[in-house]
């Protein structure tokens, strides 16, 4: 077995089920192993949370040492405090293995670099460069690393995050059968409905077809996380709408009804919404779909109709129901 | 971490790579672990070769001593004696894992369990019993069992091979785009279509419908694996059919006609492929259904229009393609 590639495929995993959540911080996964047995497993859940490789050296104090932290290991400031604590040669003996190259941006915490050497782990894998001028260089902090381990694999992992750097993120979102029909009612999980609201929570602006609107008169807000409704843009050459369609009465949202998609140029998180019609529309700017699959097959007539090249990149069950995301290509 | 969930969840996805290459044995996984590092990962892959222990003990040796074996694992009397000459204590620090029961039954070389327990592992864990009495009753030869370890998962695990002890397991094989169009050409990689033709030479009958035979005029073969093509069984209430096509030439097989489906009532593994009306006609019998999903959406207009009620089982990336292993449900 390569073991190397085996622990990095666990944090890497790990990252995916926050995948677009940790917005507009990248997904991060780690994986903390003390002399070949594995300790603990983590990643970064939410921007101003803990980083991984926080997470995972206190899962891996708490496996040690069969003791619970007292206070929540999402708290940066705490459990950069409590593992500075720690006797000097606690991890010694361990590797991390991280997904992305620990930061070596030094702000309310110490760096993720700068934690680790200071605790002075016996080896650092990491699978890719920080792609951040000002973040990177966390590997030239360390000493004893291994680089480049299912590169290109922790590459794929970082898409969106390369992307909102210098432009909008197009995500767009397909609830489907699994012989691809669409609508006539819930089609998903609660699993599946709680994380299409918890991306909306996290993304800028939440965009929607003008027939879905007219035709389903939706809600559009995050009512199974308890979050803040996103900012709706309604894509529509009309402005005819009625408002009394409950997504125009949701408190502290905006919303635009709009035909210009100049806004897409700006860095943000877009996720889109809709039906075939919207889909083709905004065909040219959707960078990944992200499926939601429901485990049956339906005589319903809808389905997106369209020509499309994607490639898988990870599949996660939600519930009795399977999210695949993937990437559009050739586009 | 739970980490015998995590290394038994290991050894179930491995066992899931061979589901239905086994038969008419068990897909079984299993992993070794020594002092809480991860040795080895291994499943069964074809009847009449080593079980999942043996071929994990053997990689378990290799990892430990660096050493490669000079002989084929999968080759059983072989790995046996070689394991038996170990020295006593070679794996005494070590848990093995295995999604089922251990073999008490002697055949040409030990059994499993009596292989275990000569060699004195420290600790065994089964996710769960050995369906078939006679076979049964390793874990009483065995010593430091735990026992049930994700066994409801195992059991899933083992759903094709407890139906075809009774009567056919009947598998279905769906091959069809990210929006559930089917046609139109290849659809899936080279990955899938050598896995569809491991499917058909370990398979008793490809049971296909009497409009592709006529419409697609197909080979049905195992050129991929260069195996032997299955028998077939033209499910079809008329019987002129172009004896040109080439199906009807593939050497040493039987081709049947028949609308009479009573032979399923056999114990024996019955692959089918065909389309909606082959589905349809076919869905009472149907246990299970296997997608090879391929990356893209299209506008091809075939797809399975029917209303069916599916559990997710297994997902496996196929090379680009996904294969989804669902059990039919409430049929």
């Amino acid at each position: 077995m390569k073991f190397d590639e085996f622990y990095m495929q666990l944090a890497l995993n790990e990252a995916w089920k926050y995948q677009g959540l940790t917005y507009p911080n990248p997904a991060v996964g780690a994986v903390l192993v003390e002399e070949g047995k594995l300790l603990s497993v983590a990643a970064h859940q939410k921007a101003g949370t803990s980083h991984a490789e926080v997470l995972v050296l206190i899962a891996a104090y708490e496996a040690k040492s069969g003791q619970k932290v007292g206070f929540d290991p999402k708290n940066a400031q705490m459990s950069h405090d409590f593992l500075l604590k720690l006797p000097p040669n606690f991890f010694a003996q361990c590797t991390i293995y991280v997904t992305l190259e620990p930061c070596s941006h030094q702000g309310k915490t110490p760096s993720c670099a700068s934690l680790i050497s200071r605790l002075q782990l016996q080896r650092t894998v990491i699978a890719t460069r920080d792609p951040i001028k000002g973040h990177d260089g966390g590997i030239e902090m360390l000493e004893n690393v291994t680089f480049g381990v299912l590169r290109e694999k922790a590459e794929r992992l970082l898409g969106p995050f390369k992307i909102w750097q210098k432009r909008a993120f197009v995500l767009f979102k397909v609830a489907q059968t699994s012989n691809g029909r669409i609508g006539g009612g819930y089609l998903s999980s609660k699993a599946s409905l709680h994380h299409v609201h918890q991306l909306r929570e996290v993304c800028d602006t939440l965009v929607i077809g003008g027939n879905t609107v007219r035709e389903d008169r939706p809600t559009l807000d995050c009512r199974f996380t308890r979050g803040k409704a996103p900012d709706v843009k309604i894509y529509s050459r009309k402005e005819n709408f009625d408002r009394e369609i409950p997504l125009f009465k949701v408190e502290g949202r905006d919303v635009e009804i709009t035909d210009d998609l100049s806004f897409l140029e700006r860095p943000s998180f877009v996720l889109v919404e809709g039906g075939e019609g919207m889909l083709r529309e905004m065909q040219k700017q959707i960078d990944w779909l992200l499926f939601y699959q429901t485990p049956k097959l339906s005589t319903n007539a809808l389905s997106y109709n369209i020509d499309m090249n994607l490639e898988f990149l990870h599949t996660e069950s939600m519930d009795v129901d399977m999210m695949i995301w993937s990437r559009q290509i050739g586009y």
